[in-house]
């Protein structure tokens, strides 16, 4: 039987498959190996629900899990770049956003000619982080990696030498942004770590 | 600050993370070691969100998805029980359902007053497999495994060494249950593998 549908569906499930193998610079909570950004995805989807009454007005929280299992897709063609890498710099280089953009193409592009257009929309939404429910999602997405790295003993900040002014202008306003009672939290639980190494 | 209500949420959120060293049967897709159910879990949700068309009348896909994300938690207890262990009895043994029914009240117990019982109910809905939304999540996580094996030369089909009438009675008759058209179009694709093994 012909089912083009199911087929390009399933093409695009299967490319999906590869984002288990696309390695993050934050450890799991055990701290024995690498988280990857597929089971990041789960984290932060799961963020949302559990984390759904921080939500600001506006936020549509199925429409934010929706955006945070697609967010990291284009890691698949791209990898993932660090948040602290290239001394904070890397992760916004027009360059990157460049090939992210050219990735979403590729891959969304495996979808039927009606729901590719509908995913696509959903991951540019969180990219622009503009609409209450992108700055919700996008909070989440930076404050998880701060979590396990406390968990793991310092995880990429040890990597990458973070101090604390680096981490409040490379994540903590960007958390407080759509989740200020939670960074406060965070913050109070992780500062101490900071004024531990003095940094 | 005290903020006993965020503090419950992080220790359900960050007793989650174990799920990602929870290992399942089944390979990823390049055979390179096996999935994780934390990853399988968000695998899953893509899932319902791609194949949503598929549902059957009076499917709930937004919350057919929140039952994906939470349906494996119970095995950061329990471990993984693979679908054609035990000669395929093991899965749905009484003792592992009690087990993880001890799991549930557990983890979900962790959590809010009001929201520990909302999304156990999630979970419950999901275990009995009546509901159409329920019935459709199944179907996902029942055929998910099955690509991936293919994918992967046999994976657990080769460890068990599961014919094709155990398959159509362990995994097929559930997918098809929810996912008919599926079903069909899966079994085109995968039947010739156990035809040329004479299983």
């Amino acid at each position: 039987m012909t089912e083009p549908r199911l087929a390009q569906q399933f093409a695009f499930l299967l490319e999906a498959e590869k984002l288990k193998s696309v390695t993050r610079a934050t450890p799991i909570a055990d701290n024995s190996r690498r988280e990857n950004s597929a089971e990041h995805s789960w984290t932060l989807a799961l963020y949302a629900l559990v984390l759904a009454d921080q939500a600001a007005p506006g936020v549509d929280v199925n429409r934010a899990i929706r955006m945070l299992l697609l967010h990291d897709l284009v890691e698949i063609d791209v990898g993932d770049v660090p948040i602290h890498s290239g001394n904070g710099a890397a992760h916004d280089a027009p360059a990157v956003q460049a090939a992210e953009a050219a990735a979403a193409g590729r891959l969304f592009g495996l979808l039927p000619a009606d729901l590719g257009p509908e995913l696509r929309a959903i991951w540019t939404e969180f990219e622009a982080n503009e609409t209450p429910t992108a700055v919700f999602a996008k909070s989440l997405d930076r404050v998880q990696p701060v979590l396990l790295n406390h968990l793991g003993g310092g995880g990429s900040w040890l990597e990458y030498d973070v101090t604390w002014p680096q981490l409040e202008t490379r994540v903590g306003g960007k958390v407080a942004r759509g989740l200020p009672r939670v960074w406060d939290w965070v913050e109070a639980k992780i500062r101490p770590w900071f004024e531990g190494r003095g940094r």
